[in-house]
Formats: structure tokens, C-alpha cells, sequence
């Protein structure tokens, strides 16, 4: 690497969110990693934080991936191009990027396929025992540092993440125009999953939750229905939706709402939480209901992108917080219990 | 309908074996049907008793289908187009048929959509109100009375709808050549099952039971590898199936032959029984299975038709018990418990 | 039919554009048709003029399909229900409708399929022999008069027929978010195509025409590009789309067209004129592109009423020109040459 | 690259037949390659000579493919691993292998879909500049060294290349039990595309050529039925397929064949020749064929290796001729205009 795509202005030390053990999240200075053969270093500017991020902060694992060694959380950055590694060609420093976190092998079965989301040796942000982004600076493959334009911002570009996961459930759903689409829950994922769900020519997104905060926003972002599922039960609106995005993670809520899906519909399990849902087998056999999961995304980027600049999915709502580096314990413990929280972001060039 | 086509040798009246309330069947007189337009009239030569038959004779419903009125039980017919309906142009009297047991309406959007297995309009043999064809003729749509070649049989030609069950969940697991497939269950469906899969192409086929006798049968109509899972637990065997095709019924055994499914793989539900299977969430998740079930069959019968003349398919030794029509009964209850018995035939042209 | 169904207030005969030969229109009284079993009687207030009836006019024919007696033209009509067939069920009088031009059997191979646009048996509006809708009042299956909500009106329920057009194009194409696409033709079909591809989520819409007028059009309707390829050539943009939704029917055109599509891409021929289109087998072997052409449509109208109705695709600039029924024939000859002539309507409730 | 690896028998120059101008093949000694990271070192003891080799010996060139370097051709071999590469897992020395001979980059946009056989930056045998396979020894990545199992041998391994044209075919144009099936050629490709269509379950395969002896062969080796269109024109046996692989690349074939295709058949253009084939228009329109070509092939190995040492695809029957490294140039002259020459292999170890 030649010093001058390497600035002198890029310090060699930089401060990082580093989670030890459950619930003791310690701010550290480490090394500013220095990008390797065909990658490029990326000045973090925002990382939103996900439940993923949280669970590990309470349990330091998620299932089977433990966190066994210090790791530094956050999966969902958003910056700009400081340093170019050898080798690199797509990029020019000061360009505003929105970062993939995960890196697939490119050569196993699933990444030959075109399934890369599915490769059992990708490098992901924040899965044990890989780092992750909440810190200064970040040295990542250029082709998974995408290049994002006006008008986003790095705290947009922090949201690509959470909505390539709505747009991958869309794609796994075969969104069409016409399509009359449920989302359980009004969370950052069931509010981006609608947008998504609009943006692929849905006729009718109903949204459930209960909060009506969340419900509000829900309806302010493109549901043209929602339903407070505390009062009204979801079968008694009568909706018979083609489609299921279950974004809640509660079982017996994706078990009452598969149930509604009308014949040869298609139920995407978005949420996570629970070792087993109940599937009702009789309902999705009689009516050839399919139903599957969602593992991360691939190739939802340009898609993702061209949705949010474009602005037909409002990414800017959904930020309901924001704290500086320091703050980063803060932000993981806020969000619990509390519906106002919708996304909270860290900005890591903050104190 | 004139007199040339309804010959004078077809009596006014005929025996049906008709279900009065659960464990209450009886051989009774009934009129001969007269053909419709459009239908033709079938001598009924040989009717497999399936496990819905059975479980209608114990219990007079199945799920919300319940038995409200005296039904003939039987929907696998096979037999000889005796008599012509007005308007009839495929068939000539003496023409060998296998009956596709419903009808659907044609218009409704299932129907236009070319997935008229879930048209809530069809009428379907042996499915409360509608008759089904344990008795000596039946009138049925030409359109749904497909003539079978030789070497085919009236025995065969009755075993086609059990296999159109297997080749629709082979439709839909979408088996392939190449495909490595696991069938849980040796029963009549799962024999099937595994003998369509070899037919699409499928390299492996490892079929599971507790009964080393349906296991045998398995293995001499083209298993690849047969387990006994009373002593060789799934997870012991290491098979890692890109596709499988639960036959079994058993919730149990769903949920741990899901967790078997590789990454990207998919499960189709053909077996009934519960109300829910627990599905593994994470599972579903992390390999993005697609989960789905099955409800009877959408043009499947020509597939089913030139596997089973071409022997690609072997349904003969499928056929373990012989009934005349007086012992229907005996039929529906000998299979209770008996792994010897695989598929049980009522010929009702017999006594 | 009994007579509450059947108002006094409609007459027993009506005015009718009749094709005699090529170049002889006749406006003729005929009667009244009586709605059968599952109909409903329309009063036609808009029917779209197409190119296909412009074809029959000049030639009495189009391909295969000849013109032996006279018969009626128009398949694009908009209209309001105004009396009830025996067994109807689906409307009121009053109702508004558009009117999906034809019927298929319902029963062959392709219907059961659900491809019913393929339906050798269909019965399709001003298609030889079928009487079309150039008229005061057309009978037709309660199924195929679809209601049409405000704030659509018998004009923009006219327009669905090539919106159909459209969204069937988009689905063979598989347009979807992100889509990068070519629409070569700005007539009618190349104006809603481009729009249906919007609603489906395309990012790029570029629209090529050699009329500045209609250029004008499509970007005022949401073309993100458009060309004028009568001086810039196509391969001077260097735009390399996914898609191509030929709309021109210029077999040159075509084959420059299909060579600019990009790997993978898929190429749809809308556009009808030639018998073949020279096909560029290099490229389309090099690139894996697909081919395909569209036939009418299947199952469009619920998602074309919901794009026109929710305002996503405007049709209403669309008409250029309206005419009474006495001025049918000024219609079908007003268009050829003159780019200003957009989509023609005629008023059949008009003089 | 340690010295137990690379095992001294293994000399230090080879033999390899070089085109430097068109009809001007040399066998010249060359360097045997030293396997890269990740890559292994195979004896190669058969190649299949292609159409492609024999139009680069003739042409010097294929389209814009242009040979302008000394280049090797070659692009079908098999043979036997004997030296591994740093960082190698995947073979031991002494495994028999097929070589896939193109390797991708890994990750390109086409890459990361799952589509590698349209990498543009793919290293592919016999491709201007890479150095195909006609010699002594390769060096290739060892995920594209195929392990194949008994009783495949070198010459069955070779022939698994055009094996996996046949399969790619079949799945483009999704043959499935039930398939009638048309193929256009009976050369070597048109055979294996036969078999894999039989071997996908195709219950029709109608095979078409001109020469009396490759139409035998295409009987012996699964063809339901032959059909000499020198004699019996293609239109006169009402054959009215639902799938075309066309594999003659004569464009008056390819038109005439696809003009037979039914309602929402699919006709794969596996042949090459010719700029343009003329496509007919209102056929594909009318009946909605899909039209596609074929680019080499992706993710087939496993497959064909699958159908191979099953015996469901029979490989043997297809060498006609077998050459020595030194006849390669015979091996390239010989098939011209000789239609009893089917498949020639050239042994590199042999003189």
C-alpha cells in the first residue's frame, strides 16, 4: 500500500465498542486496520443498532454463534472511503458507501449458486468471532463497500442494511404488483419490510403491532391499513392477505397469521425468537401455503439503494435516536421495553 | 342421451358401500347414475382404500370435512367407460380409465390460475356432500376420466391417484436430476413418493420407517438406502437432503427431518396428522428452507400415466389385499396396525 | 330472464360498426343481445381503438385470422351494467365495468393451466367470427365485466385493455425493483408498458420512439430517459438494459434492440408486424437472453384496475381524439401517419 | 509447493498441440505448468475434440473470439490428479478427474447470481488467450477438477464436457417427466441432450438429422423416435413438441423447428451458426414460446457425473475415433463432412 492513498491524517489508533461478556460492553482503543489487497478503508459515520446487536449485549450468544473472545458489535455502518488498499479500482476516497457486512467465500456450493447469504464461511460484522463496525474505522472489500449518491447521507446508508432485509423478504415473498401483504409487527424491520412491500406494487399492506406509536408511523410510511392486534384480533378484520411478512419473532403471532393467508400464499418468517413456531399443518396444506425463512440478503444493494434515493422508501423516519460512541452501551440498553424507540443509531466519529 | 349409447346390459340399480356414522358401513341399492352432459358413464372395476377413508369409517370427518349425511366412501377408481353422456367426444365405450377424483368449477380465480387442486368450489369424490366410488358405476366428466394405455390395468389405473399425489410433491419440491431426497414413511404415499422421485431424476433417495417390512418394499422399488429409525436414529445417518418429502404424518418425525434439510433445500408436508408440526425456526432461517404442504394434485394424471405404462414406476406390488364389494368393510378395517398390509383394493364388480 | 333484470328503459335494437370487407364500414341497426345464463348486459360508453382493429379494417384480415362475414369491431370497451343473465350474481345494475375481451373455454389443457390466454376455445371480441364491441350494448360473462372503482370512468375502464397489455408484458419480463428497462415504442402499448414497468419498480425507464410528440408523452408519464432514434441511434446511449419490451413491431428495430440487452436480460416482443423477426443468435446464445412474445393476457385486470385507480399509471392523457359511434370509421382510418394520434376512443352512446 | 507433492517422475516439459495460424497446428515442447495456490496438477488422458476447436483450427477464430497468440486448444479433458498446489484440500494424487474448463472470476455481478458460465472475466480452455488442454499436463483450480467415481475413466470424464452442454439445456428449458421433447441434430451434442432429456423424464425425445447412422445411434440411445428430414419433412409428423433443443445450428432447422413448438413451449438454441436465425414472429407471439440460447454451462458437473455412473446417460457408444497427441491435427481434419465420425478423443499420453 502507497502512502498516498494511505492519508497521513488517518490516525493509527481509534476507539471501538468492544463487548467482553454479557452486558459489559468496554469503549477500547485498538489499531485502525489497514486495508488489505482489494479492499478500502471507510471512516465510520453512523451504524444503526440492531436487535441482533442487543441480544448479544444481554446473552453473548445468539443460538448456536457465542461470542467466546472480545468482539466489537454493530453490523449496519454507513461512512466514507478514506484509503484505498492494492489492487482496488471501484472506488475513490471521499466517496459516501454503505457497507454489505458480510463477505461470502465465492467458491463454495451455496456462493456458486448465486445463494452467497447462505455460504458457511462468509465473514459477517459482528458474529463471532468476527468485528464488527461500532468503531472509528473499518477496512472492508470494496465490492461490499456500495457506493451510495445524493440525496442519502451516511445515516441513510447505515439503513440500507435493515432494509436489504426487507427487500430480500420481499423477493423470497414474490411481491408483485396487486399483491395484499400483512406484516406482523411494526418494528424497524416490519416498518421497512412494508416499504418495501409498496415499492414492489403491494395494492394493500396491512401492518399489526401493538403500539400505537409504532402503528402511527406504520400508517405515515405507506400502510394503507393498521391494526392495533391488543384490541382487534387480526382475524377479525377479515383480511385474507397473499402474503405474510412476519416481522414480530412472536410464534404464536406467526401461527395466528399464517393461518389468515389465503391459498397458494407465501409466509416469510423475518422475525427471529423461539427455538420452534407452531405450523398449522392442516391450513398450510389444504390451502399450499409456503412458508420460509429469511437469512440475511443478497444482492439487495443496488435494489436497496435505488428504493431509498429515489424516495420511495423514507428511510429518515425511522431514526428515533442517535449517541456518540461513548453512548454505545446506552443506545444497546435504551431500546428495551420502550415502543418510541424505533432505530437508534451510533455515530462513532461523536465522543 | 339416446338409447344406442346407454346399452341395454347396464342395470337401473347397483350395490354402494355407503358410510352411515362413524363404523357404520353399509352395502346398499342404489340407482345406476345417468351420465350428464359432458360425462360419461364408468363401470368401476378396482378402488384403493385410502388412509381418508379409513379415517372418515372411525371417525366421520376429517378436520372441518365432517360426514352430515350417508356418503359412499372411495375416490381411487379405476374401470371401463361403459355409456356416453350428451355431448361427449373423448371416449368410446370399452375405453379403460383412470377417474381423477374431483372436478373443479373452472372459473373461479384458483381454477384460472391454473391451481385448481384449491378450488373451494371442486366436488370431489368421498369428500362430504359428494359421493365417492365404492360401488359399481359411477358418471363422471369426461374430461376427468383419462384413458391408461397398456400394459395398464384397472388395478393400476386405480393406484394412479396415489401417485399423482407423488408426483405433485416431486412437482413441488421441485425434484431434479441430481436431487438427493428424503422420504420419511414407507406407507403407500411414501412409496410412491420415492418411486416419482427416482423418476425426476433424483440420485439419492433415502427412505426412513419402523417397519423393516415397508422397508423392503422400499428398497425393491428403488430407495436408494432404506433406515429404520425404531434403531438408527435420522441424525445418525449423516444425510444431508437437499429435498424432503415427509409421508410419515407424525409431527416428530417432521420436525426432526426438517432439521436434516440442507441449506436452500425445501420440505413438502404430504402426510396428515395434527393440527400443528412444530417447525424449527432458526433452522428454517439460517438454510432458508421452504416449508409447504400438499393438497391433492393439479394435472398430474398424463405424468402419472406414462411413468406407470413405461414401468418407470411399479404400482402392482404396491397392492397387498383384494376385496369384493361386500367386504369393503373388511377393507377399511384390516389396515389398522398391520405393516403387511400397503395398499388394499376393493373390486367392486366382485361380490 | 325475468323482467325486473331486464329494464324497459333498453331498447331492442341498437346501433352497430359492422365490417363488411376491407375498407366498408357499416353503422346497422341490430338487435339487442339478450344476456344468457351467467351474463350481464353492458351499455357500452368507450371503446378504445387498436391497432389490431385499424389491421382488419385496411385488410380484412390479420395473419390467420380472416374476415368471412361481417362482424363487429372493438375489443377495448368500457361500459356500465345494465341488466342481470339468469344465475348472475356478481353485479348490480348500475355497476361500472371494464370488460376483459374474451372468454375462454375453461377446460382445455391451457386453461387448466392457468395460461387461458392460450385457450384455443376462447371466444374473443372482434376476432373472427366474434362480434365485437363497436356498439350500444354487448352481453358478456358476469366473470369478464370486471367492476372498476372511482375515480376510474367508462374512458379509463376502456384503457385497461392495453394496460393489460402492459402488465402482461411486464410479468413475462419479470420486471421487478431495480430493473433496468427498454421500451422500444412510444405508441399506446410502448406508453403503458413503460408505465406498468414503473409500478412494477423499475428503476430506469428508457423509452425510444422517432416522434417527438410521443417521446414528449412518455417522459411526461414517467419515462426516466427517452431517445430519439431517429438521430441517436440506439447503441450510441450505451444503455445495456435486463429488459426489453418491444412495442414497435419494426423487425429492424427489434433485432437492434434484443442485441442491446445485457446478460441474463429478457426480451419481450409486444409489438406484432412481420412474419419473422431476424434474431440475433450470437448474442442471445452469448448472453443466455430470453426471448418471448405476448398473447393478449391472463389474470391482468385486478392489478391493472389497481394501478389505474391508485394513480400510478395515468391513462386518461392517453386519448387523444374521441368520436361519436357514426364516426367509427373516421376513427379506425384518423390514425394512420399522424403521430398526434395517441389512443382514439369511440362514444358508442354518441352519434 | 513441497517436494512430497509434486513427485519427481513428473517431467519438466511437455507436449502440447499449438495453433498458430489457421490450419497450422504444431506439437511443441512446453514447460509442464506448476500448480498455483488452490490449484492441482492433472495427467491428462483424454480430450474430446469439439466443433469449436475445429472451427478455431479452420478459422482461426469464432466470432469475436480471434485467436492472435500461439494458443493450445482443447477443452474437453480428463484425467488424473498427480501434484497438488499449496493450499489444496480437495484430491489426493491418483484421483480421477473431469475437468470443467472454464473458471470464473468469482465476483462479479454475474458470479454473485449464481450465473458463472456468463463471468466475463472467466479463464476458459481454448479461448483466446488461455491455453486450452491438447498436451501432456494442466494446472487447474481443483474445485473445477471433478472427482469421478467408477466405472467412469479418463475417456467418460472427458466426455462429462458436452455431457454438461445436454444438462444445461434440459434445465433451461425445464424438461421434466412428461416432456415430448424435439431434437434438432444428432451430432454429438444433439445425442447427449437427448439422453439428458430422458434422463430428466421426458416421455417423448423425437430426434431429427440427416444422417441415417447418427439417427441409429440416437434409437440406441434413448430416442423414442427418429426422423431423417431428408426424407420426411419435420411438419409431416405432426409432432408438436413441448420443448425444442435445437442442435444442428442451421438456421432454416432452428426456424422450422421452433414454428412446431406448442402453446408455451420452450426452444433452446444449443447449435451454433449463423449471425441471425429468423425468428417466426406470430408463432412465438401467438403460442408464447420462450426462445433462449445456451452459454456453456454452470454447476452441471455434479449432475452429469450423477447421470453417467448411474448409466442413465451412455457415453461410451459416442467415441467413433480415438487419436494419439501427435494426430491431433487429424483428430481435427477427420470429421469434416464424415458423419460417421460422432465423438473423436485425442490421448495426450499416447504417441
Amino acid at each position: 500500500m502507497t502512502a498516498q492513498t494511505f492519508p497521513s491524517s488517518i490516525p493509527s489508533t481509534m476507539r471501538a465498542a468492544v463487548l467482553h461478556a454479557p452486558e459489559e460492553l468496554r469503549i477500547e482503543e485498538r489499531p485502525v486496520p489497514v486495508p488489505g489487497p482489494g479492499q478500502v478503508l471507510v471512516r465510520v459515520e453512523a451504524v444503526g443498532i440492531c436487535g441482533s446487536d442487543v441480544h448479544y449485549y444481554r446473552h453473548g450468544r445468539i443460538g448456536d454463534f457465542v461470542v467466546r473472545a472480545p468482539m466489537v458489535l454493530g453490523h449496519e455502518p454507513g461512512g466514507t472511503v478514506v484509503a484505498l488498499g492494492p489492487g482496488t479500482v471501484r472506488h475513490r476516497p471521499g466517496q459516501l458507501v454503505s457497507i454489505e457486512p458480510g463477505v461470502p467465500c465465492g467458491r463454495c456450493a451455496q456462493c456458486r449458486s448465486g445463494r452467497y447469504n447462505l455460504c458457511p464461511g462468509v465473514s459477517f460484522y459482528a458474529t463471532p468471532p468476527v468485528d464488527g463496525a461500532l468503531c472509528e474505522y473499518v477496512a472492508v472489500d470494496e465490492d461490499f463497500a456500495h457506493p451510495v449518491p445524493e440525496p442519502l447521507t451516511a445515516e441513510t446508508a447505515a439503513l440500507l442494511e435493515p432494509l436489504s432485509v426487507g427487500v430480500w423478504a420481499c423477493r423470497k415473498a414474490r411481491v408483485t404488483p396487486g399483491s395484499r401483504v400483512l406484516v406482523t409487527g411494526a418494528g424497524p424491520i416490519g416498518l421497512v419490510a412494508a416499504q418495501a412491500a409498496r415499492a414492489f406494487g403491494a395494492t394493500e399492506v396491512v401492518v399489526t403491532d401493538v403500539a400505537p406509536h409504532r402503528l402511527d408511523l406504520a400508517g405515515r410510511l405507506g400502510a394503507t391499513t393498521t391494526v392495533d392486534v391488543s384490541t382487534t384480533p387480526l382475524a377479525d378484520t377479515g383480511f385474507e392477505p397473499d402474503i405474510l411478512l412476519e416481522c414480530s419473532g412472536v410464534p404464536a403471532v406467526a401461527d395466528e397469521a399464517i393461518r389468515a393467508v389465503g391459498r397458494a400464499g407465501r409466509a416469510v418468517l423475518v422475525g427471529m425468537g423461539g427455538d420452534t413456531v407452531p405450523l398449522p399443518l392442516a391450513h398450510v396444506q389444504n390451502f399450499e401455503i409456503e412458508v420460509t425463512g429469511t437469512f440475511r440478503y443478497a444482492g439487495t444493494w443496488p435494489t436497496a439503494i435505488a428504493l431509498a434515493a429515489s424516495g420511495e422508501v423514507e428511510l429518515r423516519q425511522l431514526v428515533s435516536h442517535r449517541y456518540g460512541l461513548g453512548d454505545a452501551e446506552r443506545a444497546l440498553t435504551a431500546s428495551t421495553g420502550d415502543p418510541t424507540v424505533i432505530k437508534s443509531l451510533v455515530c462513532p466519529q461523536n465522543a
